[in-house]
């Protein structure tokens, strides 16, 4: 296990945006200013945060600190929401002696209900007080219905540097980002525009291949930052280190989404889902997508059922062009269709689902060489339960 | 109540396709030749009883049988499928005295699993000696985890005429056709051409506005028969009677869909989703489906909870452009989101929502003039506890 990267500091407090006793509010500080990366929700309605964020890293590549609070989305807030987010900015400035433009914000949960401003700003004092070399609190602090924290770190041992993840998953989760915060921190300078290079990639293969329930959210923001002690070389394209450092993020990423996966809400069990020989990439993940957001194909997981005529069925709902005689169908490594008929299948097929959480669906179209891959979880009672008494 | 349509007999028994002593073979009797029409499933990868019923009506207006069973789809069997289809259609041909080509099939059911052929063709006379003048039991014998069967009524009373929609619905329902079943019966003639372009434009103002699962099946058959004495005048669109067979059939496939979306698996409560003031239908369309097919838009239903924030982000996330300041949201008729802003709303809204079964969301774009519609139920823990466990 590596450790903690250097140069950032985290902490976790109870504010009172929950209710509950619940840590609500993190906050990071950044020894020195961190070069930010940031990718954000394909929603059209982007929550206040958000909107601030992608307009402060548009006009600014340096920034020294970092609030999050769980709890309330401060999204469909209007202009009160912009507002209050500039409240929470400017206490956290006051607090950490720093300008405002250095501060970035993020928001989750509820969403059309206003962000309690005053307990915020009273509470960041002891947010700060409390800052420390673990992100504990912090990765605590950032949850909703998620059952655990999410912290991933990766070692990139020729810089002796470390990148670690920190995330908060659970419902609204989709491709083009869902209800998600992922945060990375990286205790080396970097070379801003290829930092902000690397990380939409490394989103793409990680937050933009998991789905929980096709949902989109207002508030999802990843933000990548990197710091180091000002001097010291900063990696770039050129840099020997370069593809050390994106692959790290890449792995961060892969790590973090498929934690925010596992812990979907209501989660049994991990469905990835493998498609091959479609037309092209982009045929191969409309299916993938419909495989993986069918409600019937994550029932039959949640059940262990290998009732793989649900699969066929989504398979041929997506909308591609098939031949039926060409498809294979695959269910934990075992054919269950090939040629245009089922495959007789044992009875072990039905009992071995019972004894793993990690499935498998591989599809071949057996057209072309188009292949995309896809990542949810199975769909229980539980999940329903959540969302049906939430807030 | 109207009464049912002469020129036709129904009957329905137990075959043994399922494992309990439910229903599960219909049969349809056409005293004259019948016009028919028919709309299929959007899925790729049609069930045998799908390509051939295409087949049959690209080759011929006119049919006198109809074979349905439920608990198998004769989906994804290959050519042996369509050998098991054939044998069905043999067997009602011998016992109804028809030619083979006078008989249409359809089947719902478990995907990838073998048709018992022996069985229904055993079943078939018992199914001729049982038919009658009610549809009673062939209602009950096409359903599958429905909870009741699904028959409406339309006077056509200048015509002295009956039209009569018979459907099973309940899981994989969603535009573009579903794991739905709809026979649709009338009796007076009809001229081919006219009655063939009256069915998809009813079907897309009924059953293209349902959403139950989001999952569209490999089954989904809507066939309107037309059937009277011969030398009677056919309907044609210069008859003064068009607009009321027509007008006769849309609504028939209205209630229709109404009754399938309310029947959905483990639906508690219906939810309209009317959109409009987009930049035009197609946009609307996309919000419509977004909303309606939101599991956490769904799930909030479930628990009565007017927790619109999820319906915002749905909004968002439809991927049409739109402007906050211009949005309107209505729970129930009730502002919650107006003019970039929440609505402060009467805490009765909650209370209200837990008294009905029938919710509207409304969402006005403020753009233009484009506008929708979908009906979806809730999402409830029985949906899941009913998919996990099927078969």
């Amino acid at each position: 296990m590596a450790t903690n990267p250097d140069n950032f500091l985290w902490s976790g407090v109870h504010s009172g945006v929950k209710n509950s006793r619940k840590l609500d509010l993190g906050l990071v500080y950044s020894s020195y200013p961190s070069t930010v990366a940031g990718v954000f929700t394909g929603n059209n309605l982007p929550a206040a945060p958000v909107r601030e964020a992608r307009a402060r890293l548009n006009d600014c590549e340096q920034f020294r600190g970092l609030v999050v609070n769980s709890g309330v989305a401060n999204a469909a807030m209007g202009q009160v929401g912009i507002e209050d987010n500039q409240e929470v900015i400017s206490a956290a400035a006051d607090c950490l002696n720093l300008e405002k433009e250095e501060i970035l914000t993020a928001s989750t949960g509820y969403i059309g209900r206003r962000l309690p401003v005053e307990n915020i700003r009273e509470h960041i004092p002891a947010a700060v007080d409390n800052l420390k070399k673990s992100p504990d609190e912090f990765s605590r602090g950032i949850l909703t219905t998620d059952t655990r924290r999410k912290v991933v770190r990766e070692p990139v041992e020729e810089l002796g540097a470390t990148m670690m993840g920190v995330a908060k998953g659970s419902g609204m989760i989709n491709p083009r980002m869902a209800t998600m915060l992922a945060f990375i921190f990286f205790d080396h300078p970097v070379e801003p525009g290829w930092w902000r290079a690397q990380l939409p990639d490394a989103c793409d293969n990680s937050f933009n291949l998991i789905t929980v329930d096709g949902d989109t959210s207002t508030n999802d923001t990843v933000l990548a930052w990197a710091a180091g002690l000002p001097g010291k070389e900063e990696i770039d394209g050129s840099h020997s280190a370069a593809p050390a450092v994106s692959g790290a993020l890449q792995r961060v990423c892969e790590q973090l989404a498929y934690e925010i996966v596992r812990d979907g809400e209501g989660a049994t069990c991990t469905v990835e889902v493998l498609v091959e020989g479609a037309k092209n990439d982009a045929a191969a993940a409309r299916v993938a997508e419909e495989v993986a957001g069918s409600p019937l194909v994550r029932t039959a997981f949640y059940g262990r059922d290998p009732n793989w005529g649900r699969i066929y069925s989504a398979v041929g709902a997506a909308g591609v062009s098939l031949q039926a005689d060409k498809l294979n169908l695959q269910l934990n490594g075992t054919d269950v269709f090939d040629g245009g008929e089922p495959v007789e299948t044992d009875p072990g097929l039905k009992s071995d689902m019972k004894e793993i959480d990690q499935h498998t669906v591989t599809v071949d179209l057996g057209l072309d060489n188009g292949s995309a891959r896809r990542v949810t979880c199975d769909l229980s009672e539980d999940y329903v339960t959540i969302n049906s008494n939430y807030g």
